[in-house]
């Protein structure tokens, strides 16, 4: 385990810019003093938040930029005017240059993928990167990949998250021997798209740690049959957001099924103590985080309109990933994985993939 | 508005067969006393049901059947064993044969479609037949289409998924000017496949009543964000998955909070009237009975797994669509909006549908 975790910010990102990112940064410090900061961001607004936060101040190096990337910018657009020197596109070029382990941005999703593509390429074995993401369940947590990075994906794509899936269950989330699904319409065998049949055969035959379910539905996600579900970008991000947003619908009812009356006031009152331990399991502050898995390094991406204390969530994430030294795990996986399908029962004999790269810009 | 409804029951469908969809049919019945039925099933088991409920029973043809579809069996495979025979086949047969109006099962989805498609064959205008449902939301309620009929659609299935979506608010959910919104991953224009911004761009250009949002994504689903949700049927099915399964997941956090301390077990017992109120907004046999559409004739699939008030509930969805001639207004509307497509702006300019009550009692 590495002494200490380097974490390079975009302190620019998000909805709210600095006086989020920096708040963060100090909580996430608080809980890991074994963490180096590298902050990237506007002088005027960082300096005077880190003057008044002096152990934050210790345990970090500023680094002053001009440009921020726009949360509405498209990414080929930010690209063109944030490469070099936007405070996003830093964040990630100190990882690549091995001053960081991590990058952390609550920036403009797109932008951050199309920079982190360019600046850190895919691992070998990895066609393209994925966005992965863990929630609560019935049974615990589980790690749901891709988020939203590739609307299409073949079956080799679904393989390879299925792999970093399962790393992400044994590391982070602790799962000793993780069960993977892969998302459907339904569990036969004959569901769905022809690259889902392919990846659930691929997956059958190369054994991962673990066990493979096989398909798994909607609402198989919440249930936590499996603790790795794998799927298209596309499918990942309407069924999380789907989730999301019924979470929100079902606390906005409560909120109002509790006002309606004298006696549900009252109710709540005495109710309190157990509905507050209720909300901190499903905040979905404790689930801010995406990861950016699949690249020459990490990072995360927080949501934008998240606090302090989501966006410490996001920073903790990073620290996790370093500490179980998951992109090094994701690599022998490969090697072994890769070794295994190519009939040897070792060798990384992958020639590397083609570099790719989604707007390649000037 | 007809005098009477004609509802064709497969008694056999379902986990619990006619224990469920007798009893069903007698509490819509209540609710509905135009409605005739005609009950295809096993008479060992359906007619003791019937004997027992002499209302139910005059009001019924009963026509025996040797065969169920079960509920494992493949679409090929119920369609070359069930085919002429099955109490599915004979239920979807009597709409065919202009005997009822409407079919409802709660057998297997995937044998339903491919009997009614191969029974029914699609209005004009449509390529495809689609399966619709519609769920409570922060605003009221919203329809979503495609649900799992199709697993790949192109721009001009989801143009006219949209289309029939639209008609269906403006006549079950009552709404004068629907908003329809497209399922991607993000709302601006470049998101997303290929299919769903040309069919973006169809439904900019050809305007149907109500107004057309744009892309919409899947936490707007709960938002209730539009009235008509239009998406592929592998999406769509993910997403009402999740969102069930998400909205299971709160049911038994909060069963466990409420559990979980004496206070909170009081607190529960005030709050109860209140509870109880939310349970029935939210109950999901409300909401079940999921409408093939687009075949000229109406199929109610049921969830396999409902009770008696459930079932009831789909053959409710049934009665109401005849009542408001749902498949007469999607003709028209077809032959208007193919019209307006085709350069004309003819249009037999469509009378407003008057939004009618859910429920019209007798």
């Amino acid at each position: 385990m590495p002494d200490k975790v380097r974490i390079a910010l975009d302190t620019m990102g998000g909805d709210h810019g600095p006086s989020v990112t920096v708040l963060g940064a100090e909580v996430s410090l608080e809980r890991h003093s074994n963490i180096e900061f590298i902050l990237f961001g506007d002088r005027a607004l960082v300096e005077p938040l880190l003057e008044a936060r002096p152990r934050l101040k210790a345990a970090s190096r500023f680094v002053h930029t001009e440009v921020s990337v726009g949360m509405d910018e498209k990414p080929s657009q930010a690209l063109r005017h944030g490469r070099w020197k936007s405070s996003m596109w830093l964040a990630i070029d100190a990882v690549k240059k091995h001053d960081a382990d991590v990058a952390v941005s609550a920036g403009n999703t797109g932008a951050l993928m199309a920079m982190a593509k360019v600046a850190l390429r895919t691992l070998p074995g990895i066609d393209r990167p994925a966005i992965a993401g863990f929630f609560p369940t019935l049974k615990g947590e589980s790690v749901m990949l891709d988020l939203g990075a590739n609307v299409q994906c073949d079956a080799d794509n679904l393989v390879q998250f299925a792999v970093m899936g399962n790393v992400f269950a044994r590391t982070v989330l602790g799962v000793v021997s993780p069960t993977m699904g892969l998302l459907n319409v339904g569990s036969e065998d004959m569901k769905g798209h022809e690259a889902l049949r392919e990846a659930s055969a691929l997956l059958r035959e190369f054994k991962l740690p673990g066990s493979f379910h096989g398909f798994v539905e909607g609402d198989d996600i919440a249930k936590g049959t499996v603790d790795v579900v794998v799927t298209d970008g596309f499918t990942g991000n309407v069924a999380l957001k789907s989730i999301e947003g019924t979470a929100k619908l079902y606390a906005e009812f409560m909120r109002a099924t509790f006002r309606s009356s004298f006696l549900s006031k009252l109710g709540y009152l005495l109710a309190r103590p157990a509905l507050n331990a209720l909300r901190l399991r499903t905040d979905p502050r404790r689930y801010n985080g995406a990861i950016f898995m699949g690249l020459n390094g990490i990072a995360i991406k927080s949501h934008g309109g998240t606090d302090g204390e989501g966006f410490a969530h996001a920073i903790d994430v990073g620290v996790d990933l370093v500490i179980h030294g998951f992109n090094d795990k994701v690599k022998q996986e490969f090697s072994r994985f890769e070794g295994s399908r190519n009939g040897g029962d070792s060798a990384p004999t992958l020639p590397p993939t083609a570099p790719i790269g989604i707007e390649q810009p000037q």
